[in-house]
C-alpha cells in the first residue's frame, strides 16, 4: 500500500473485535516503531506492551471506560523516559558495537551530554514526549501498512497507569496506541482545508 | 514502496543538491502532512513554507549554520499554533460543511473546549508541539514515499525564526524539515536493540 493511501485510510477505531494479532504481525510492528525518527536518534521512551484481559480491565476505569482498551488485541503503552542520560550511555555502547570509531564516538556523545544538561525536568519531559509522538506516527501508520488498526488515544490517567502497571518513576505514561483487527466502521475524514495548515 | 522499507531507508539527509522540487511533488508531501492524525482532529500547528533564498541565507545564523536551510528545496517550519481556541471555531466550520448534524456538532465542540480550557500556557504549548511531531513524522516519511529526502531539526533559534518569518505571536516555531534531494549518503542506520525500547 502506498504511504498516501495509508494517511488517507487509517482512522481511530473506536472498537476492535477482540482477535489476537499474530507474533509475526506484532514483531513486524515493533520494528516499524524501533526504526522511529527521534533526535540525536536517543529515543526517549520505553513502550509497555499490554496484553493480558486482567491488567486492561484494571486499566479500564483509568481510561475513561474507553472500549478500545479491552477489545484490542495489544495495548501499547508510549512512555517518556526521563533518565536520557541512561539512554546516552546506550548510544555510546550501541555506537561502539556498531564499529564507530572511538575517537568520533566522544564529541557526538559529548554534544548529547551538554543537550541533556541544559534541560529541567519539564523541559526533558516535553521533549522526550515530542519524540514519543514520532514514533506513535510510525505504529499507527505501520499497523495499517501490515493489515490492522489501531487507535492512538491521550485520554487516561498517567498516575493510575503508572500504579497499575508498576511503572518505575523515570517511565511517565504520554500516549497510549492500541492495535488489533476493527470491529466498527471508519466515519469520514475530517481535515482543514491547506489554507489553515499552510503558509506560504 | 512498503511502509516497512520507508521506515528503514528514510535518513537525516545532512546536505541537498540544491534542485527545487516540483509543486506537484510539494503538493503531494502537504496532502500526506494534512492527514496527519492529532489529538481530536484539531491540528493545532501552521507550517511555514520557505523557498526563498534570501530568507534562507537569513535564517542560517538561527540554525547553527546547518547546510540543510540553504541546500534544500524547501523549508518547513513547524509552529505550535496557541490558538487552539481559533482552532476549534474552525472545527466546527469543517463539520458543518461535512453535513454533520447540528446536534452532533455541539457537544464534541464542547468536549475539545472543556479540555482547551483545562490547559495552562505551558500545558497548551506542549500539547501542541506533541501533536506537531505526528506532522513531523508524515512529513518525513512521506518525503521518502514520494521519492525525495528530508531532514527534522530541533537545532535553531525559535525567538530568532518568529522575528525573521514576523510570525504572530501564537505561532511558536517548534521544529524544521527540510525537503529536497539529498546531495549525501546515508551512515549506517543506529537503533537501539529492541529490549531497550520495549516491555512486555
Amino acid at each position: 500500500m502506498e504511504f498516501k493511501e495509508i494517511v488517507e485510510t487509517r482512522y481511530a477505531t473506536k472498537r476492535f473485535d477482540g482477535q489476537v494479532l499474530s507474533g509475526e504481525k506484532i514483531d513486524q510492528l515493533l520494528e516499524i516503531i524501533r526504526m522511529s525518527a527521534s533526535s540525536f536518534g536517543l529515543q526517549p521512551y520505553v513502550i509497555k506492551i499490554v496484553t493480558d484481559d486482567a491488567v486492561k480491565k484494571e486499566l479500564m476505569p483509568a481510561s475513561f471506560g474507553q472500549e478500545q482498551i479491552t477489545t484490542c488485541s495489544h495495548l501499547l503503552v508510549f512512555c517518556a523516559n526521563l533518565d536520557v542520560k541512561g539512554r546516552i550511555d546506550e548510544y555510546a555502547k550501541l555506537m561502539g558495537k556498531s564499529g564507530v570509531p572511538q575517537e568520533n564516538i566522544m564529541p557526538y556523545i559529548d554534544v548529547m551530554k551538554k543537550f541533556e544538561a541544559g534541560l529541567d525536568e519539564q523541559g526533558k519531559l516535553s521533549w522526550a514526549q515530542r519524540q514519543t509522538y514520532i514514533a506513535v506516527g510510525n505504529a499507527i501508520n505501520g499497523a495499517k501498512s501490515l493489515g490492522f488498526d489501531s487507535c492512538p488515544m491521550e485520554g487516561f490517567d498517567p498516575k493510575a497507569y503508572s500504579e497499575i502497571l508498576k511503572l518505575p518513576e523515570n517511565l511517565i505514561p504520554s500516549v497510549l496506541v492500541t492495535v488489533g483487527y476493527a470491529a466498527d466502521e471508519p466515519k469520514p475524514k475530517l481535515r482543514y482545508p491547506k489554507h489553515v495548515l499552510f503558509q506560504a
